[in-house]
């Protein structure tokens, strides 16, 4: 059954990822807990691409209300509610048919925000190009050892919020080298979503250019 | 029956996945005409990545024959020769079998060398992190529109042998155009993987720091 499941959904998942190449979308997968600060850095990148020629959209999943729904559309980022009821990641399946309300031919990129959470949406690839996987400092220099998962299943991982570095007591070395473990020469990315520091460096291993 | 067939590969190829990430090998899918260059450029960021210290490993496919097999053997890569007989394409379920004579826990960065065709391996995604095309300038500057297919599954485009653009007629401008109206931000990468030009701008598509 949960095996079904599985494989059920990332046979979805290819029909996503088919259906936005059809469309010449390229698109994210962004998964984080709670508070790591997805939904602003999405919004300060959709804008930034904007300047850039670049039209991005998103997909805002929570497992209920139109919170972060609301912040986008606010910024002036297309963007579509998905609401999962219960369930604590998206699934291919949820995300197929909110695509349905996108005008998909006048999107260059999309931007899915998963349901705040470290664990569950590893299992679960929703046919974005990239997974990219946000923890801010204030989560202490454990994360990936305690969520190894998330960040073998991403390709792009990021330590947000690194304005507050100053203030927190964490070890930031400890945290490169636990990713240097997993991911032999990939960078773990550090960005400021409030400062827009690293957004630049982010850019290019998602192959975004002016 | 063809239906079958892709989503049969389809579901192998995340499965080669897992398996990588299991063991923290990030991976890419390089696809390309016989001629592009796909096995120097190979070859030289291989080495390029052992000096980084990031240990990089080639499954060399081809139709017959284990010529390019010999020359990563040469260069000192770790490789594994996988003949597809008479299919124009790898599979995920070659791929699968190929890791299998390959020592994963000492591996960091796995390159897959896809068989020489611009066509057949687009359908046929083998699990890989990233999928690569890689045209040479000699190549002319329609090829995008002749073949779209191929460049609308991969995440990454590179037009090598730019060291020839002096003796070539090609006009670069409507191949970045034409590229530009698939994947719109994106950048057609540029390379010489004789002279080594446009390496390190392709490494940070990849992901791949020092």
């Amino acid at each position: 059954m949960e095996a079904d499941i599985l494989a059920e959904n990332r046979k979805l998942g290819q029909e996503v990822r088919r259906l936005l190449h059809s469309h010449n979308i390229r698109s994210v997968d962004v998964m984080g807990s709670i508070g790591a600060g997805k939904t602003l850095l999405i919004e300060k990148m959709a804008v930034e691409m904007g300047r850039m020629g670049i039209k991005a959209a998103v997909l805002a999943g929570d497992v209920t209300g139109q919170d972060d729904f609301d912040r986008f559309r606010d910024a002036g980022v297309p963007a579509v509610n998905v609401n999962t009821g219960k369930e604590c990641h998206l699934d291919a399946h949820l995300v197929d048919h909110a695509l349905e309300e996108l005008d998909l031919d006048s999107i260059d990129f999309l931007f899915i925000e998963n349901v705040g959470n470290l664990v569950c949406p590893a299992d679960f690839p929703l046919g974005a190009d990239h997974r990219m996987v946000v923890i801010s400092v204030t989560e202490g220099d454990d994360m990936i050892r305690k969520q190894p998962l998330i960040f073998l299943e991403s390709d792009i991982a990021v330590l947000n919020k690194i304005d507050l570095l100053p203030h927190v007591d964490m070890d930031i070395d400890r945290l490169d080298a636990d990713y240097a473990k997993f991911k032999k020469g990939a960078r773990l990315f550090r960005t400021s979503a409030k400062t827009g520091e690293g957004i630049e460096e982010l850019f290019k291993a998602l192959n975004i250019h002016a």
